[in-house]
């Protein structure tokens, strides 16, 4: 696929079918596309956790913020929500800052998701301190992102954006609508 | 091209065929996969600044800080230079931060270039203040990453990391070498 067809397809998905089972193995090849991306200095501090089955997911979903524009929504239900989450840790061993290391490798990881037919949504709301006495995670871990992951079962359209506002909505057979800025917008010129 | 190919490809280029002149349409087209990219919270608040003539591209030079292992090398030679820059600035009037927004849009902006031939180096090591100046551009945007991009003229190799030595070499045919951690290291389990 060319990659203007990959970036149109790696939407931002909300709902799932959960039942879809995430394979482990496509989960490691999609940290593998992170680990290939670049990394400030060259230092690579970013390490990953990886969780795909029932029980696990379980434990990560509590503690995640969705979709702060739909305020009647208060998250994906049981039965849609994601199947797999990766976890984007910080190791503060290696670097006590990680500039943009952890988009540069969100975005290789939810486009290589797409690529194997998978979709989801970068969360950067968190309940951190409470998610890392939950899963263990040492004190020298920083919890970055979450890369919540599955088998989408929602329709994303983008649209043009008006009056400036950049409100995602949902319609009412819940297709979710997303309003991009214009291209001639963001190009500037002094 | 495969998307692990393509991230393979995506190696952080220093040296170029300065000659060769990037044409102003395909830039555009990489920011035009940075806007499809995912935005937190959807405000989309980078705008961008294209340079692709050699007289803008020598405006910018100067205020770039270049491969800080490599001591004994200031950064390109003249011939050897960056032929573009896409400059990613965040617009304060939208959002006072920008999360990872620049990482992202960065990782969608490097892939493109490579698809299309092209290559370069993610920049954070930057003179903000005097390009600004330089460059004219209004207080109320700020200056978050420089993506120098050309057609590259160096090999550069992936090597695995020995004794947690994540510096960067150049042997002496000038291949730039590049130590990355192994993939075992980077998937933890508590």
């Amino acid at each position: 696929m060319k990659l203007a067809d990959l970036v149109k397809k790696t939407r931002t998905y909300r709902r799932f079918d959960e039942s879809f089972q995430v394979d482990y193995e496509i989960l490691k090849q999609l940290v593998d596309l992170a680990r290939l991306s670049a990394s400030g200095a060259n230092k690579q501090p970013l390490k990953y956790l990886i969780y795909n089955t029932p029980s696990d997911c379980r434990r990560v979903f509590p503690f995640i913020a969705w979709a702060g524009y739909l305020k009647d929504w208060p998250g994906p239900e049981s039965g849609e929500r994601p199947s797999a989450y990766i976890i984007v840790l910080g190791d503060t061993s290696i670097s006590e800052t990680f500039g943009v290391d952890h988009g540069i490798a969100s975005q290789s990881i939810m486009l290589g998701a797409s690529e194997a037919g998978l979709g989801g949504c970068i969360i950067a709301s968190i309940k951190r301190e409470e998610l890392k006495n939950e899963l263990m995670i040492p004190a020298k871990y920083e919890i970055l992102l979450i890369l919540a992951l599955g088998k989408p079962i929602e329709n994303v359209i983008i649209e043009e954006i008006k009056d400036g506002d950049v409100k995602y909505w949902r319609d009412s057979e819940r297709s979710h609508h997303v309003p991009k800025r214009n291209l001639d917008d963001l190009i500037l010129k002094f």
